[in-house]
C-alpha cells in the first residue's frame, strides 16, 4: 500500500498515520520529497481496506499494490491452469466447443442438439434445467427430469455435461448428473454459492457479472479456489453498457487481461452477450480470434417455438457453418479447434 | 405489443408474422400506411420474450406496450402502500429513518449504536450478521450471535431490526429475530432467494442491483409480490457507472420514477451509493429532497476500527446533526421525518 | 507518481526504470521492502503520461500521486471562487437561478419568459440562439437575431444573459450580448474553443460532458484557467449510464465532490439531465440539498409547440411554485436563494 | 409513430391526441383493443421530437418506427458504399490497413514510419498534426510543418494521408495536404464541424464518441452526408463503461451492427480502444474477424521517447508480424487484406 501525504500534513500527522499502520501489522517506509512526503506500507493483506487509512487526517490519497486476490493470480502460479475431464482439456492449445439449448425442453430435443454438438467436433453440452428468469411468469426449467435428459444424451454422444446450479441444496442433487457447474452472471457474487462450490469436486465456470469488473471476476474466482476447488474456468458473456442495440456489450479485452493477471482459462459466450442470432457468428470469431480457450454458444432447431431464448440460437446449420471458420481462425493464430 | 414490419414485407410475410401472432394467443390489429404496415398485438401476457416476433421475417421493429409487472406496478394499484410495522409506517407522510453500523460487532457497539438511533428519532436499527464480502478473506460476520444482540439492542430501545438474509437456509433462523429481510444489491435477481422471500410473513426491503434497471428492480418486487407476500419496499443505492471517484452513481431519479410507475414505498441509501463519509450528509438530504420515503444510514462510533465498511459510517454526532437538517428539508417538501 | 516494481525485479531493471525517472526530470526515492520495491518520483509535471513509465520492464504498476489540474485544484487555491457579474454572485452563499427557454423562438416568447424568471427571483436568463442538435433536419437557431432578442428582454427585467457558443468564429459576435459564455456537454472537450474562451474576458459556463469524469471536467476548466480566464464555472447535467428511462442519469455526487476538490462553483441543470418535466422538480430540489451553488431550468409556456425540447421544460406556475421549495430548502443547508 | 394510450384515456383525450398528430403532418390509423388504444401516426419526419406526443394527456408509450436517419441508413441505399481513392477501396472484400504513429514529431520519424506501413501491406498513412489532448499542458503537435511531412512521407511510398481536423478554420489548410480527414471521438458531435465537412471534397472518416450510441453515430453521419459529402466511413475505438482496465471497452459488436443498420465502411482502432500495446494485436485480430473493413493502428519505433500516445503504439516488428495473422484470418472469413 503506498500512502501519499497531504502537502501541509503536519509531523503529528505523519506520526499517526504511520502508527496505524503499524498497528494495521504494516512495515512502513517513509520517502520525503519537496512536496509531499510518501509512506510504503509492506505486508500482505489483500482483504485490508484502504479507506481506513484514506480516512486518517493528513491522508491524500492510498493505492493498494497487491492485487486483491492470490490464487486466482499469475504472480503466484506462472503456468496456465489446464482442466482435464476425461479426454477433454480446457485451457490448452484446443479452443473448447461447448453448445446445446438455452433449456432443456424434452428428452428428443436435447438428444437431437447433443447430435449435432457431437458433429461439429463440440466436447460440452449445455442445457439449463433450472432456469434463473428475470420474471416470475416465464419458463423455469424442467428441473432433475431435464437433469436425467441431458446426462443420457451426452453420453450418448460422448460429450461432457455443464449445467447452471442456482443455490446451494441443489449442489448435491445436480452433482449425480453434470460434469461442470456453471455459475451464472447473476450469482457470480453469490458468495453463499460459490463458497459451496469451492467444496465440490467438479469443475466450475464461472460467469463475469453483466457489472462486475475483471478484477471482481478474479475475487470471486479466489473465493472457490480459496474453498479447495482448484479445476476454475472463466466465462465472458457481455457487460452492461449505456449501448441497447445488443443484449449486452461484449467486453473481449477481458479475454486478454485474464491471460495476463490470471492462470485461469476464460471462454467466450456471444449468444447471451449480444442477444441476437445474427450478431453470434461474427462475436464468435472475433473471441476465439481474441484468445478464448472456448466458446459457448447457444443452438436450437426451432427457436421460434424454443421455451426460452430461442432468438439468440444459432440453427443447426449455421452452427455448423460457422465452426468450420472458427477452426480456420483458431489455425491463424496457432490454436487448434 | 407493436410490430414494425419492413417497407417491403411481403403480404405472405405479413399473414404469417399475424398467424404466429394468433397463435401466440394475440388478438392482431393491421393499420397499413403508405410506408409501413403496423400490427397491433393485444393480450395481456407480461413474460412474452418479444425476440420471438422479431426474428420472423419481415419484421423490422417490436415494441412491448404493457410493463412485464403487473403487481408492482401502478396501473392495477393505484394507491400507494403503506407497511406498518408495529406503530411504524413505511411509505406514509413521515420519512423513515434506519440506521446502524454496517456489521454488528459486539454486544456493547450495537447497544451504543441502538440508543444513538433512537435519539435522533430513528425507528428502525440495522446492521449486518452475515456479511457477503467481496474478499474470502475478510471478516463474515457474527451470525446468529449477532442476530440475538441485535435483538436485544432494538428492544431496549424500542426499534425495528432490518438485516441482510443471504440463503434461504438463513430465512427460518432470521425470522425469529428481524423485522424486515434485506435483500442486497447482489441478491436482488437471486430469484430462488426472493422466491422464499415471497413466502415469508414479515416485509422485505429489495436494494437495486448496481447494473439493475429501474424496471428490473421492480420484477424483481413483483417474485416477491406474485408468491405472497405483499410488504415489499425498495431501496436505491447508486449503480455502477464510469465514474470512479464515489463509489457508485447515486441515482436518485431512481426515487421519482418508482413513484410513478409503482405504488411500493422506496428509500434511498447514501451510505453504501457514495462509500464516502464526506459525501453521505449532502446526498441524504438530496435523497429526502427528491421524495425518499426513508433513508438508511450507517453509523459508527469508532469508524477507524469498525469491521467493515468503517469509512463510510457517520460518527454519531455528525449523524444527530443531519438528522436536523434532514427533518428541515422534509417540511419544506411537505413531510415529516 | 509513485512505481511499484515486479516482484522478481532485477536489480538492472530498477536501475534503468530509476534512469528513465531521472531523464523525465524527476527527483526518485527507492523504498525496498520484503516483497517489493517502491519507487517514489517527485516532481511537478502535470501532462507526464504515466503509462510511459508503465510499459518499462520490471514495472508492475504506476500511479500519478499529483492531480493533473493545479488551477482548478483546492491545494493552490483554497478559499471558494466567487464570480462577480454586476450585483450577481455565483459561488456565494446565495443559490443563483438561471431559467429560460432552451431556444429564443421569437421577441414575445423570450421576454415573457424574462419576466418570468425576472419574477421568480432569477437572475440569469438563458435561451440558445444557434443550437448544436443531433439531427440534421431539427431548428437550428435563430442565430443573431435571437442573441438581439434576449439581450433586449433581459435589460428589460434587469437580468444577465447566459448562451451557448458553439464555434470559435461566433464568440465576437456573442460577446457583444452575452455576459456568460456557456459551452455545452458536447464541446466540453472542444479544446480548440475553450482555448480561446480562456482569452475573453466574460465568465464561462462550461456543461460536464456525458461521458466525462469529474477528472476530465476540471481538466477542461484547466484549458480555460490556464488561458487566462479565471471566471468559470460548472454544471452537473446528467452522465449517460445503462439506466434508459431517464435521459441521462444526474450525478448529484458530483457537487459535494467538486466543492471538495476545487475552488470552482458548480451548479445543477435538472432540465437536461432528466429529459422530462415531471422529473424536474424532484431533481432541482435534490440538487439544491447536495449544496449546488445555482440551478438551470428550462421553462416554457406552450410547450407543445416549443420549437425544442419541450417536453423537458417546466410551465411558469410549475416554475414559481418550485421555486418557493427551493428557497425553504437552501434556508434549511443555511443558504438563501 | 405508434403511440400507446393509457388504459383508461378518455374519448376526448384520444380525439385531442389525434389532432395533434394530423396538425403535425401525420397521416393517422386507430386500433382499438380490449385494453388499449393504439395509434400509428404515418409520415416521414425523421427530426419529430416524439416527447412532443408523449406529454399529451392520456398517452402513455411513444415509439418511432422510423430510423432517424434516411442517408446513412440501408433502407435507402441496399449496397455497400465503397470508397475509392486512387488505387485504394474503403469498404470493399479487401480489409484496409491505416497505420502510422500518433503525433508527426519529427520528418525523419515520419518518414521511417511510412516505410514500416508500405512495406506491411497498409494502403493509409495517419499521424496527427494538430492534436486534441486533455491537459493544456501536454504536446500539442507540429501543426501545418507537420502536415507537410506527412504528405512527402506518404508520396515517397505511394500512401494516402489521414489525419485529424479539430477545427472549422484548418479544413481549408489541411485540405491541399491530406486524402482523409478523420473527425476525432470528442468532435463526433461537434455539428459546426461536421457539418463544414459534409462540403468537403474529400473523404471522412468520422469516428464513435466515447459515449455515443450507434444510432447517434450514424446520426453525425448523417449530418455529413445530407450537407453533399457521400464518401464517409466509420470507426469503432472504444467505449467508456465501469470497466477500467482498459482505457476503453472495444465494442465490436458495433462493426455487425453498423453493417446491418447501414451501407456506410466501418473499420476498427485498437490502439485507442485499449490504451495499451499487448492488447492491439488480440484485439485487431477480433476486429478482422467480426468483419471490420479496415483497421487503424498506431506504431512507433521508439515509443518510449514518443512525444504522445507511445505506450499503445506497437513496434515495427510486432506490428508486421500482426498484419501476417491479420492476413489469415481475412481469409478464413473470405476477404483479403
Amino acid at each position: 500500500m503506498v500512502i501519499i501525504l497531504e502537502k501541509n500534513a503536519s509531523e503529528s500527522q505523519i506520526e499517526n498515520v504511520i502508527k496505524h499502520l503499524e498497528d494495521y501489522g504494516f512495515q512502513v517506509h517513509k520517502s520525503t520529497g519537496v512536496e509531499r512526503t510518501i509512506l510504503g506500507a509492506i505486508g500482505v493483506q489483500p482483504n485490508f481496506d484502504t479507506r481506513k487509512v484514506s480516512i486518517l487526517d493528513g491522508v491524500s490519497e492510498v493505492y493498494r499494490i497487491t492485487t486483491p486476490y492470490k490464487l486466482a493470480g499469475r504472480s503466484f502460479h506462472e503456468e496456465d491452469t489446464i482442466i482435464k475431464i476425461n479426454d477433454v482439456e480446457i485451457g490448452g492449445n484446443k479452443v473448447v466447443l461447448i453448445a446445446g439449448p438455452c433449456s432443456i425442453e424434452s428428452e428428443e430435443q436435447i438428444f437431437r442438439m447433443a447430435k449435432v454438438v457431437s458433429e461439429s467436433g463440440g466436447k460440452i453440452l449445455r442445457g439449463g434445467a433450472f432456469k434463473p428468469r428475470t420474471s416470475p411468469y416465464s419458463f423455469q426449467g424442467l428441473g432433475e427430469d431435464g437433469l436425467k435428459m441431458i446426462r443420457a444424451a451426452a453420453d450418448k454422444y460422448n460429450l461432457l455435461v455443464i449445467t447452471e446450479v442456482m443455490q446451494i441444496d441443489h449442489i448435491e442433487l445436480m452433482d449425480q448428473y453434470v460434469d461442470i457447474f456453471q455459475v451464472g452472471a447473476r450469482n457470480m457474487q453469490n458468495f453463499s454459492l460459490i463458497k459451496e462450490l469451492g467444496k465440490a469436486t467438479k469443475p466450475v465456470m464461472l460467469k463475469r457479472g453483466i457489472a462486475a469488473t475483471i478484477e471482481e471476476l478474479l475475487m470471486s474466482a479466489e473465493y472457490i479456489l480459496s474453498s479447495g476447488n482448484k479445476n476454475v474456468f472463466l466465462c465472458e458473456r457481455g457487460i452492461r453498457t449505456f449501448e441497447q442495440y445488443t443484449r449486452n456489450t461484449f467486453d473481449l479485452s477481458a479475454i486478454p487481461v485474464v491471460h495476463k493477471k490470471s492462470h485461469l482459462p476464460i471462454i467466450g459466450d456471444p449468444s447471451h452477450a449480444t442477444g441476437l442470432r445474427d450478431q453470434v457468428p461474427p462475436m464468435a470469431r472475433a473471441a476465439v480470434a481474441a484468445g478464448a480457450d472456448g466458446l459457448m454458444i447457444e443452438i436450437h432447431d426451432d427457436p421460434e417455438n424454443a421455451l426460452s431464448d430461442g432468438p439468440q440460437a444459432l440453427l443447426p446449420n449455421t452452427f455448423i457453418k460457422l465452426v468450420e471458420e472458427l477452426r480456420l481462425i483458431a489455425h491463424a493464430i496457432g490454436r487448434t479447434l
